[in-house]
This record gives C-alpha cells, structure tokens and sequence, in this order.
C-alpha cells in the first residue's frame, strides 16, 4: 500500500480545483475538506467526491464566482440565496453566520435556497461545536426514497447532523435519513461487495443487498 | 347519547380542581383545556385525565403552589425549573415565554425541568401558532418503549409537536414516539376493543393487539 502525506493529497486536490478555475482561497477550503473527510475514513465524501465536483463545475452546475445573498432577516434567522455556488463554501459560510447571530441572540438559524453538495454534513456539525456552539444541520436532497411501504421515490434521503461540544473534542451524528447514504452504496459498488444488510429493493419489490447504480 | 354543552362540563371539570385546591384562574385553564382536548376528539387527554389529576394532587405528586423559576438566561434560550407544578399552566407558561423571546429576537427556545403532565401536547403548538409563531414541542416520559429490537423497556414514547400558522387556522402534527399513546391504548382498552394494528409486544416477546395496562 503506497501512503501518501495530508499535504501531498491535498494539495494535488488544490491543484486539481484550481485548474477548475477555483479561485486560491476556495480551492485551498474545499481541498483541505476533501481532504480531511477521507483521512477520517469517509470515503464516501472525501477524495471520491473531486472528480464528479470538478465535472459539475465545468458543465456549469456549480458556479464558483456566486457569493451567498442574503434574502431575509428575522433577527435571529436569517435566509440566504446561494446563487448555486460551492457547497462547502456556501455551507461554511451558512454555519459562520449561525455562529454569529447565537453570539449575538443566543441561538442563530441560517437557512440556504439553491445551494450546491456540501459533501460531508458532519463538517458543519464539527465547525460549529469547535467554536463552543452546538448545532443542528441538515439539507435535503433529491427524492431517492419511497415513504414507508410505497414503490416509487418520493423522499430525499435528506442528511441530518448534530453536534455537541465537549470538553475536549465534540460529539458529532451525521447520518442518512436511508439505510445507506448514497456514497456509502458507491464505496461498496466500487469495492465489488454486497452490503452488510439489505439497504432498499429490487426491481420485483424485494429486499435486496445489491448496491445498486445511482 | 345524553349531551352536555361545553359550559356545563368545563363548569364541572372547574368544579373539580377547584375542590382539589387549585386557584380559581389555575382550574378555569386547566378545566378549559381538558374540555377542549375531549370536544376535538382527543379522548385519551381530556376529560378521562381530570380523576388522575386529582389524585396526583391530592398525593402531592403534583404541586399547586408552585411557579416556574428562571434558572438560565442566554439571551433568545431559557431553562425553567417547573418546581412540580401543573403541567398545563407550567407549559403554557414556557410557551408564551418563547413566543415573547421569538418577538424579541426571532427565535425563543424555553427548557423546563421538574414540571409535570401537560395533557395534550398539541395544545402548546396551537397556542403558538394562534399567534403566528410556527413551534416544535416535545417533552420526556417515563421509559416505556424497547429500543429497536431490545425486549426490555428503555426509551420514552416522548410526545413531538410541530405547529405552523396559516392563513386561516393552523397545521399541527402531535405524535407519540410509540405506535399508539399510551392513552389510546387506554381508551381501547376501556371501549373493550383490540388495536387496529399489533402496538407492542406480550410477555413471550410476540406482536399482540391487546391494549395492555399501563
């Protein structure tokens, strides 16, 4: 097994983002997270994630030069528009703001229209409760999950974070509204293995432990 | 079917707290809300709670002397010590607090420690949203449920609320954590009727209908 160095991957991804067009202090936020989140053992979110981000840049799905627009303020809460910019640096963005106003209030509440993937949802939890702050994050996504006992996908599998801080260290949940996140069935695809539980159906209804294409 | 106006029976039930010591103010809320949970239908909070309030005061479980305490204040999120006072009028009280932090700062968050049953939860909900404040209400209870495939019982069926004014009206969902409340299976039970669907588990660790005792 070749062992590669935190710096040496994350600056191949920098280079890879900025190739992109990413500007400096984006690229270097985006690798640094890529980066970490696959150095924690989620591979679902981390390095596997670049290749498909940088392709939704360059069909334009991501646009790298939107800023978050703030839309509506209720004190406490606040709405951006995130004009479809990077998830991580809109999502980043979103957790900073909410730390401010419970700074200021002593909660805050930030919410997001037309942003991008923000990969792991745990980073934000992590973000908040290294500031001293607990937070609860989620977002929703496309509509990948039948209701219970239905056929046909009408829920996203819409991730959902907590975070408490500790007194050394925080307490962090991060997890799927599915069986499986979307990513965990890729790494399993990938690896050429069967999930450990069946994680949804086949195509005759039945309970399978095939991790099928998304 | 002998029927009794609303006045009559909230009159009554008045009646009864007042005989159990209540206040005059405090047994005219709690006579008004139980009445009104009995008239929306909601049996199992109502008027077939009134005998085991009574009893949980006159045992001293429940104290009518008592008033909320403030003990933290971080500007928008207050904790309470409830000092075993009437659920009701603890609860109530906890939500008009978070409507006037809400007016204040956007968003009010109230915890109460040391209070008792609140009846129906969904009443705090509409409260709220009477006033145009959308709210999420929960509470503990005692550990009556098995955690996911445990047998034995470690979990509350813990009450949620989620209010969200209207135009006219409001949305309120009010859910045990349980497949019923307990005092659905008391109705049942009281009706001589098994559960439209299994609600738990017997002593051998099979699905049953039967509304057990609580």
């Amino acid at each position: 097994m070749t062992k590669i160095s935190f710096n040496e991957m994350k600056n191949t991804v920098k280079q890879a983002f900025l190739n992109a067009g990413l500007h400096e202090k984006q690229a270097d936020i985006c690798a640094q997270i890529h980066t970490e989140t696959s150095c924690d053992g989620i591979f679902s979110h981390g390095l596997n994630r670049v290749a498909r981000f940088v392709d939704y840049v360059n069909k334009g799905w991501v646009d790298i030069n939107a800023a978050p627009e703030r839309v509506k303020s209720l004190a406490s809460l606040e709405i951006y528009d995130g004009h479809r910019g990077i998830g991580i640096t809109n999502a980043l963005f979103a957790t900073e703001r909410a730390v401010e106003l419970a700074k200021q209030y002593g909660v805050g509440i930030v919410g997001m229209r037309n942003t991008t993937h923000w990969m792991r949802g745990g980073t934000y939890g992590w973000k908040a409760a290294q500031q001293g702050y607990a937070a609860v994050c989620w977002t929703n996504t496309e509509s990948c999950m039948p209701a219970w006992g239905a056929k046909n996908t009408r829920l996203g599998n819409n991730p959902f974070v907590m975070a408490v801080p500790l007194h050394e260290g925080a307490m962090v949940l991060d997890m799927a509204m599915s069986q499986y996140a979307y990513g965990k069935l890729q790494v399993t695809r990938l690896k050429g293995e069967k999930l450990p539980f069946p994680g949804g159906y086949d195509k005759e209804g039945n309970l399978t432990d095939e991790p099928g294409p998304n």
